[in-house]
Formats: C-alpha cells, structure tokens, sequence
C-alpha cells in the first residue's frame, strides 16, 4: 500500500454535515407532502442489467451510462474481432453486463412490470435515489445526482394531476420559495401543429413563441418564416403568439383557433378541468404554451415550476406519459408523474437565505469540563438531558483546554454550553452559556432539561 | 427497442412500499439515536477511485470491488501485452479508474484526509449508505447492502466507548430487542499471547475458548495440543479457558493471570472503566474473550452484540482502531466506531414481529366514491383532512365498481374509508368505515378530521 493523495472521481461531491441537513431538510420535507397524498415509497438497486438500460436514453444516453466491468475473468467470451472494433459499444457489451441507473423512469417502468401481481393500481409511489451520467462534469452539473420522483400509474383519472399541483404548490409554501407553476397539455401542441399543418414546426414554434417579450412579434414572425412556416398558417397562428391574460382568457381564445382539431379542444378540456379544480393554491398558476419539455415521452399534462424570486431554470418538472412498461412487455400502463429537481432547490434556498435555523441545528447542549472528576460528574447530567429528547454531547478529552472545548462548540454551532467547575460540583449546578447570547447563568443540576426546552 | 424481459442482476434487491417502511423505520430510529449523542452524518459519493479503494481490504477484497468501465474510448492506453494477460487486475486497471465503495470506513479515512481543515476534532460522524461487493449471493448476502456506521475520531477518550455502548442499548431499546452486548480488548488478547509466549496461535485459541461450551475443556486442551500449543503455555492458560462469573469476576481473574503483561492490565483497566461509567443500561453487557472479530484492525475495545431471543449472528460490532487514514498520508488519527446490520436487525424484528404498526402504516383515509359528482365532493374535505396532518387519498377513478376501491384499500392496509354516496352529499356526511372493526357510522363532514384524529 503506498501513500495516495486522496481525491473522488470528477462531477461526484461529498455531502459534509451542514450540507446533509439542508439535504435531508429538503428530501424530509418532500417526503412528508408525498405521503400526506398516498405516496409510498419504494427503491430499486444502483446496478441495473445493461439490457434494461440501454436504448432507453438515445445513443447519446447509452454513451452516458456508467458501466460495471463483469467480475472475474471478464475478458471471457471477448473475440479477437471484438477488439479489433477498440472502445465501442460492441466491446462494452461483452465486458459488462451492469450499469448504473440514468434515471428513476427505466427502473421503475422495470419494477412495475416485474411486480405488477403484488401491486395496488391505481399505484402511487414516490422514489428519492442518485442516479449516475458520465456527462461532461460543470457548474451545476454532476455525474451523481439526486431524483426525487413521485408518479401515479395505472390511472387515467386528471385528479391525479390535480393532486401533483397540490403536491408542488405545498412542498414549495413548506419551502417558503414563491414559484410559478405552468402548465401546458401535448394535445393542445398537436391541436396547434394540425391546424397550421405543419407539425414537423412544432418545436419551432414553441422555441419562438418563448422568444416573445425579447425579440416581438415582428422578428418571430420572420424567424418562422424563415423555417419554413407559409403565410397561411403562421395567419392562423397569430392569435396563439398573442395569447394574453388570464388562463380562463387564453383558454378561450384557443377554444377558438383550435375549433376544427378534435385533439386540441380534448387538451383544452384537460386544462380546463385541472384548473377548476386545483385547491387553494398559494402558487401562481400559469398556462403557458412554450412548455414544451419532453416532447416525445409527455402525452397529456405537461407542469413546470420556476421560482419567482431568484433566476434559476426550472425547479420542478412532470408531466402525463402512456405506455410506460410497453418496452418490458407489459401495455397499457398510463401514468403522471413529476420529479423535484433537488439540486437548484438546494441552491434556491441558499441564495434566498430559507433553511430554518431548527433543521440545521444538531447538538443543543455541550457539557464543558476542567479535569476528570467534571467530567465524571457530568455523564449522568447529560444522560438524563438525553433521556428527555435533548441532543448532548460531553466533550470527551478530560481536561483539554477551555478554549478548544468552546471552539468545539462554536464550530458545530451548539446553542448552549453547559460549565462544569469544582465550584458547580460542589454546589450540585452548571454555569449554563447561551452561545448566541454570551449569557451566562448558574443552573440546579435537575433543572437542566427544562431550562434548555 | 426490441422486448427484454425484466430482470435486476442477481444478488440485489428491490425494496417495495412495505419493506421501505420497514427500513425507515429501522433508519430513523438509528438517526435519531446517533444524533441525540451528537454524531452528525455525512455521505460520500457511491464511486470512488480505484487509486483510494485498492489495496485496502487485501488480495481477496480487491477481486470483489466492482470496478467501472472508463467512459469514451476505454481502450486508449490498453497495450498488446495487458491483453495477453486476459481478465487480469493488470488489464482491469487499464479499464477502470473507479469503482463502487466496498464499505463506509475507506471511503470515510479518505473523507477525514480531505476536509481535516474544516472538520471539529474530535469529528462524531454517521452514515448510512449502500456498499457493493461482488460476493457470490446467498441466503441472507447480498452483492448490494447497506452499512449503518457511527465513528468518533480524532480522540482517546474512553468516553467514546462508553457512550457507543449506550447508544447500542437505547437503539436496541426502541427496537424492542432483548440483546446482550459483549466486550473485549484486543489489549487483553495481545497480553494472553504474551504470556503463553505464541502471540501466532491467538485466533486458534480464542476459536477454542468458543467452543468451550460445546465441546467441553478437555477436548478444547487436545485442540490446543494439537495446534503446537505447549504444556507450560496451556497451563497458564487454564484460568482463562475456565473464565466464569460476573464481568468483575472475569476481571479479578484476568488481572492476576495477565499480572506481568503491562498491554494486558491495560486492556483490562480500559474494559473496568467502561464497565465503571455505562449509564442505566437495560442491555446484557458481558465481558467475552472469544470475541476476535477484526483482530488484525483493531487496538483497543472490541463490541459485538446478539440478539437473545432469536437465532441470529451478530447483529451489530465495533470497536477501537489506530491510524484511520495513515494510509491517506495523514497520521495519528485513532478513532472508534459501531456498525449496525441493518438487514439482520430487519430479519429480527420480522421473526420477532416487532415493528410498529404506527411505522407501517400510510395512508390514514380513503375516499371511495359513487360516481364524478360524489367525487368533485370529496375533494375539498380530502385537503381539509390534509390539511390537518392526516394522510389522506381520494380513489382517483369516478364511477370505479365500490368492490375495486375497497380492495384497493385493503391492499394498501387502509384502515379508515370515507364512502360518499347521493345520501351523504345531499346530507353533508361520509359514511366513515373503521376497516379494522368493520364499524361505519355517518360522520358531518366537518367532524371528520377530529373523528380520524
């Protein structure tokens, strides 16, 4: 064993303890709003067989996924002209057969297939895990990374996307970060694509729709054309790219344009409904058709959520989806689904300045001592704080100095410090510090707990 | 895309809704008992590099890392001559710069070497995260598991030991597992050897005071012979293979045989103050000579704990260990730790039938509806019930057969139903069913929550 310099694989981080109780904070509280609606929760392994994964993502996600050398001799079954070909795919396939999961869709699309007789559908279940991608490392960007994924399969039913609304308006109130959720429905986008017959244009048109309030109308209009949308149809879609108001005013005003697609009117209706009965949301609401996210996979709703007051991309994304289990053989499994974007929300509460003191509070009181003896006298004071719920630590090297047991203190940012002397042995007290404060007070030993709570 | 049928590579496990309750509920209350003694957690990436986790748990532990393929063109660098080597570690090395952690302890010495400069000496750190071996699966072992650790470094005080062993009874308390704790010093080992003048057949004896209880003493003695041990050395050895009594006896005993090995009164001085300061315990704490475990890793106390009422291995261990990240270039770092099994306690409190059906439970109340009206009813006292903290679903399908969401429910061990039917609308109620006792009553929708409460 030689001396190595420690270091840990590019895009990957540590989590150190004041980060894990922002992480934890998030995750719990996600967590308890899931299960307040039903959500339960469920975990797949890390490793998953390269044949569940790959030709899930495109070949640019099959060039993502991170793969496990096979054990043993692994060089087994590898042909000269499997060599030949150097590092491709071909060569891959037979040194692995594992891979770290991408996502948390493919293994649940898996898992449900493979449970799917122990299962209760409508099933609602909620998935919190890293996932690995050898992306290119940058700010922002890691090759391990939380999902925090909550979906309803097996149902067909819009409450469900109802509910999801509800979920991300109070996860966020929860959170104290003012957002904005758009909504947005794949039928009206093949409704828009029908009646300007031109759905090869869809992305374009959305693209550009976004584009509005920096470049107007005029310049959209031109880029447009210049993709190839003729006069008629970009005619039909003016209304569209001047789509203003209310989301009751917009929906109309589509009702209209949409009148003669069968599809775009059912995505209106969709809309419709989900807004009419979404409950007491403390969340702006908006329709928005630049929501365009996942175009291929989303079929029906389409939800993104941005924060009001800090720039960051979206925050929270999800949407409707058919056919999740088709490729594993199982049909007909519909579902809707969002994914809270753990990372930015971490920054964004960073940035806003949001983390309740309580959540990164760990160790309230640190017993304090001059020798052995103080220490001694203070193990069982700290036990009975323990033993009435008060985290508490006994600063463990008899007779260190004051000053590096106080520095212990301040570093993990303990709230109180209790001072242990001959002079409180011997009165039966401690000289209790309040470390935001600088008070100091003299405290009966059996009147600690209570003190502190 | 063509069909895969759905697999996970073996040795690895899915975790569905109740057997994540399960493990939460496990997890949460190590957390809660780790943190309430002030240990704070931390977690550290699933890859590390190949360069940190090589060479660190000897020849064999090295064939059972699971190492990852080099992303892009992995067979730059790869020379005629590794190929001829076949599926070697040589060629594996040319492949692979990562892999997956094998335990916490590596991956956490390399943690220590790389923060030491924002760490609080000394550092109480948990961490509960998966690890990955390329065992051969069986009964009970798994290729992925999850670690449950808790480490203090940086000092010396016997206080860390005493209160580790605390906080192995308040866990095993809430459990509800009646366990005994068993202590020994590698010290107390090292002095035997010294004294018997063959430190090399150490393990052969503490494997033979093991089987003391089976096979009885004179058997033990012919092993003994057997293995080269010579008459004077077993002589001297007869009061410890006859070791009996209370941990104070065992002690007295210890002390007049090892009396001229100054290592040997040390581990025994070191076990006494233990004994001295463990707190109220409600655990069996037993001084236990064959207790080896990790001889060649650790230096000081030595912990290893079984469950009483059931036939199960060791379900927890640990003990105090010199030089954590020596190997990392940084020395004098000595610490000492604990290591729940996590998947033998879940055995445990399974055959024991001891979780909680507070920690098994998720949604508190359903609402089964007759049709969409009935259901658009439902779901403003759905909110209000969540509203006040009570997990609440509304099955999401209007018009479902009745027969459908009850099964539902009683799949999801629902134990109250909210049947809304045209009665109840036009009278402003739910027919509440309790689905344990069977009982329905007619609740005000406004009385609903306090009556679920």
């Amino acid at each position: 064993m030689s001396l190595v310099k420690p270091s840990i694989p590019k895009g990957t981080r540590d989590f150190s303890t004041i980060e894990m109780a922002k992480r934890n904070y998030i995750f719990n509280t996600i967590k308890d709003v899931y299960a307040l609606y039903g959500f339960q929760q469920i975990e797949t392994p890390a490793m998953e067989n390269l044949s569940t994964l790959m030709g899930k993502y495109g070949e640019e996600g099959d060039k993502l996924l991170f793969k496990i050398l096979n054990s043993g001799n692994f060089m087994n079954g590898v042909a000269e002209d499997d060599l030949a070909d150097g590092g491709t795919n071909r060569l891959a396939a037979k040194l692995c057969e594992k891979g770290l999961r991408y996502d948390l869709t493919v293994p649940f699309a898996r898992y449900v297939t493979m449970h799917r007789d122990e299962i209760p559908f409508p099933f609602k279940r909620y998935q919190i895990q890293p996932v690995w991608r050898a992306d290119r490392p940058q700010k922002g960007r890691y090759r391990e990374f939380f999902q925090c994924d909550a979906d309803v399969v097996g149902s067909d039913s819009l409450l469900n996307e109802v509910e999801l609304i509800q979920i991300i308006d109070e996860v966020f109130h929860r959170f104290g970060i003012r957002v904005a959720i758009k909504m947005n429905n794949r039928k009206i986008l093949s409704g828009m694509a029908e009646i300007i017959g031109a759905p090869e244009l869809l992305v374009d048109i959305t693209v550009a729709i976004d584009k509005l309030d920096k470049i107007g109308l005029e310049n959209v209009n031109a880029e447009l054309r210049e993709k190839g949308l003729g006069e008629e149809a970009l005619a039909r879609l003016q209304p569209i790219l001047l789509l203003e108001g209310s989301n009751e005013a917009k929906l109309q005003t589509l009702k209209e344009v949409l009148a003669t697609s069968e599809t775009g009117l059912k995505g209106i209706g969709e809309l419709s409904y989900i807004l009419s009965k979404v409950n007491g949301l403390r969340a702006r609401l908006d329709v928005d058709l630049t929501l365009a996210r996942g175009l291929n996979y989303y079929t029906g709703a389409i939800f993104e959520v941005k924060a009001l007051d800090t720039e960051m991309g979206s925050i929270t994304g999800g949407g409707r989806y058919d056919n999740l289990t088709g490729v594993f053989g199982m049909p007909g499994v519909s579902g809707v689904g969002i994914s809270f974007g753990a990372d930015r929300i971490f920054d964004v509460l960073n940035t806003l300045d949001l983390y309740p003191a309580d959540a990164l509070l760990s160790t309230q009181v640190l017993f304090v001592t001059f020798g052995q003896a103080e220490l001694d006298y203070a193990l069982p004071l700290a036990n009975a704080l323990r033993l009435a719920g008060i985290r508490t630590e006994v600063y463990p090297e008899a007779g260190a100095k004051m000053k590096k047991q106080m520095s212990y203190a301040n570093q993990k940012n303990i709230p109180w410090v209790a001072v242990i002397g001959g002079d409180e042995m011997a009165a039966g007290e401690v000289s209790l510090k309040n470390m935001i404060t600088g008070e100091q007070t003299k405290v009966k030993a059996g009147e600690l707990a209570s003190k502190i709570q």
